[in-house]
Order: C-alpha cells, then structure tokens, then sequence
C-alpha cells in the first residue's frame, strides 16, 4: 500500500509532536516538512520527525493530509495560496484562535479544510521540543466542522483519535471566547506574574525560594513571545474581556485584605476550591 | 539508645510528611501528635505518621523536637503557653510568615524556638495529604537564626538536612517579603483566576477545555482557605504590595493588547522569558 503523505507546514513543538504521535500509531505515513527557518528543517530531519523538506506548494499539494502547525496570521496568509486542492485532501490547521481562520478559507479549498484547536502544549518550541505523548488524553476541539466536507471530517476525526485525542465540537466564536479564558488570559497572567517578581531589587533570592506553587505559575511565561504575540493580536477582544474579568476578580480580593474582611475573604477562596469538582 | 521523642502539633500536610520523612531517615523517633480535629487525630494515628496523640502541653514539653505545623495565629497562641522548656528542647515552627512569630516569642523559650518556613506543599491538606517526599530537595528558609540557641541552630539544620532540604537563612521581616511575592500573591491570583473563568456563563464547558497551563495556574486555587485566610491575615501589608505590584504589570499587557503595541508586548513577553535563568 501507497504511504500516506502527511505535509507538516511549521516544524516546531506541535507539528514536530504530531509527527512523532502518528509514527508511533502506525508505520503507513511519509512526512514531508515545510518551514521557513532552516535550522528547524536541519533539525527535523535529524531527529526523523520528517522524512524529506520541500519549499514549494505544489508538493505540499500532492499531499493527502496537509497540516498548518504555524501561528495564525501565518494560517491566513497560506490559505489564500493554497488551492486547488484535490477533494480527497485533507488541510488540519492547529491554530490558537479560530473565528478569523474559520471566517477567512477561500470558498473553493473550505471543505477540504478543517479548524482544530488541540489544547496541549509546552512553554518550549522548536523541533527539539517536540514530544510523542503531547496530545495523548488531550482535549482537541474542531470548529464549525459542519463547513468541512464529509471525507475531510472523517479523516480529522480518526487523525486525532489515533493519537488518542478526545474530540469536542464546536463554533469557532465560542472557541474563541472559552480559549481567551482558559488559555490565552492565564497566559497574560503568568506573563505579568514573572515580571512582577523580576521587578523586584532583589528577584534573585525571592526566586531562590520558589516552590510548586510559583514554579507552576510561572511556568508558561516561558511560553514563546511571537506565537503569544500573534494570538493576542488575533483575540483581542476576547482576551481583553478575559483578563478584565480577572481584574474584577483579583481587585475583590484585594478589597477584602484591605478592609480585612476575613470571613467574606474565606468563602471567596471557598468558591475557587470548586474548580476542583469540575476539573478532574 | 532511647528515641529520639518528636512532639508534631498540627498532624496536616505539612506535619504528617515531615513525620514520614524523618521515618524514612531513620527509625530513631517515636512520634506524640497533637491536633484540636479528633479524626485527624484517628487518622494520623492509622497512617502511621505519629506513635501516639496526646492532649497536654505537659506530655508536649518532655519532647526532644516539637514541630508546630498549624497555621500562624495557632502558633502564636500556642507559644504563649508551651513554656518553661528544657533547655534542650527544640521547637520548630513552620508558619508561612515569620516576622510576627519572631517578635511574640516569649523571652524565657526565645532560645528554644527556630523559625523555620519549607517552601513546599500541595494544594491537599489534611493527614491523608501527607507524603514521604514533600519535603525531598526543597528549600527551607531560617529566621532570625541567631535568636535561636546554638544547640536549637544545629538540632533543626541537621533535621531538615536530613530529610534532603537546601537551608536558606535570612531575616523574618525579609521573609515576609520574598514570601508574599513567591507564595502569597500567586495564591491569590490562582484563586481569582478558577473564579473569573467560573463566573462565566458556559464554566463547565470552558473547563472542559483546559490544557496544562489553566491547570498548572489553578492547582493552587484548591488550596485551604482557612491556612490561606491565616496567610492573608498575617501578611497583609506585604500581601496588598505584591498584588498591587502584579497588577501593574498585567495592566501594562492589557493597554498594550489594547493599543494594538504588538513589539512593545512582545518585548515584555521576552522579559518574562528571562525568569528561565534564574529559575531552573
């Protein structure tokens, strides 16, 4: 049987993890690289996350499943390059923010495509930070799937189960607003935890003393500028209800030690311990 | 050899490992737990973290070590009355702020007392918390160290030596600093961050969505409220800084999401990126 050619646009943490978890679920696939940095197509061919790298479109076309593990302003941008497409390919973009992308596929190649959000990830990027287990029991949400043709649904559907992924549907739009609280605000606000202490005269020694608690917080401030850049762009409004929502939240909290408000201050915190019923 | 006799007030999270560690160090100790909730009592007891529960500050006073693992207004109520002591006897504090403790010692147990702050825990509280390596390769922060008895220094180095811990002395007042900006204020914003994305209308099936990050973010949300409200209580002023400091910066993200300043973000994204050379 003919390989399946799987065409990764973006060889870095995700795409490079997806190649790893597909290789590890089936022996059937032949991965063919595209990235505009050198040195990640260098070191994706080192660590065999693909088999060859090419430069043009054209190959990429000759793919049966081309997917777009790039930042969205670069998902946009390749989109209105990309067609014609045969209508047995399959383009899986796994971009952060979907409503824009969902919105902006040209009518002639939209059925062919699929919107996927997988929400996994580490605060490292590039090829050498890609890991087999990154999606395995992760949550991937597929946008406005109904746009999709059948065939393409069904393959990005058995794509992400075979990497051992829980499907969730849903509309663009509301992925954008749930993404902006779950991920893209706690992003900002690990951002501004680390500079926060950093600004600090003495951020050496407070830092020494860093347990879990800190060390988790902080954790995805590492998370890379220009991906975090491009999805802020992309959801503003969403991120900037987000992260006011916060601040109403955090300003109460506030109020409430200053005015030692003790007893209200205890069932503030009694009301976050909840999360815990409805998050594992 | 006659064990080694340590008195554990307060048989939590905090006290119950440093029960297991100290086991897992050596079979030298025989353990008198003492705690005001009878179940923890009963369940301490079966977990094997103490030997025996006793109910007097007299069977308390003829311990080698006494560990005070409750929260700071219990500790310092407590060290109103533990005293006259031995001038052997250790007592170890492990309040989450130092500076009040430090001052309310009386003067004739002062020698007695080490003021000493693990930097560790979990979000779990209770004996069923308890875990053998809670403590293993953290850090441990001394106060006021040279107000403590030679005899005190040396017996409370050497234990939490033994159980793996990196020593870090400094001043209480210090403390309370650092502890407010590497421990308290993420506290805080852990728990304004599970309440602003559970006010939300759809919190279930934003929750459902949740990657590592929201998760690593919240975990600490699930902390005690009443160990927290104590926390809050006792470092106050130190707390409203660090909140206050923190909420400069995630300002500073918002007007720049808001003014569409993507370099100038980027930039203080890159900055955040910076607490990877400091911190492990």
């Amino acid at each position: 049987m003919a390989p399946i050619k799987v065409g990764i646009v973006g060889l870095g943490l995700m795409g490079g993890s997806l190649s790893l978890a597909l290789k590890k679920h089936s022996n059937a696939y032949y991965f063919i690289g595209m990235d505009h940095n050198e040195q990640h197509c260098d070191d994706a061919l080192k660590l065999g996350l693909v088999d060859e790298i090419c430069t043009s479109l054209e190959t990429l076309r000759g793919c049966d499943v081309i997917v777009l593990s790039i930042p969205v302003d670069g998902i946009l941008s390749i989109a209105q390059e990309l067609g014609p497409l045969d209508p047995s390919c399959t383009v899986i973009d796994l971009g952060s923010t979907k409503e824009k992308i969902s919105l902006s596929i040209p009518s002639d190649i939209r059925e062919n495509f699929v919107a996927a959000h997988p929400m996994t990830g580490t605060e490292k990027f590039g090829p050498t930070a890609a890991l087999e287990d990154l999606y395995t029991g992760k949550v991937v949400v597929l946008c406005d799937l109904e746009k999709s043709g059948e065939y393409q649904q069904n393959v990005a559907k058995k794509l992400f189960t075979d990497i051992g992924m829980n499907l969730v549907c849903m509309g663009s739009k509301e992925h954008d607003r749930h993404a902006a609280f779950i991920s893209h605000m706690p992003h900002a606000v690990s951002y501004a935890l680390a500079n926060s202490v950093m600004a600090q005269e003495d951020s050496k020694s407070i830092v020494a003393l860093a347990g879990g608690g800190f060390k988790d917080m902080s954790r995805i401030a590492k998370s890379s500028p220009n991906m975090w850049e491009d999805i802020f762009r992309q959801n503003k409004s969403n991120v900037l209800k987000a992260i006011h929502s916060f601040q109403s939240e955090l300003k109460k909290c506030q109020k409430m030690v200053e005015n030692e408000e003790w007893e209200t201050l205890n069932e503030w915190m009694r009301e976050a311990n909840t999360l815990h019923d409805i998050l594992d």
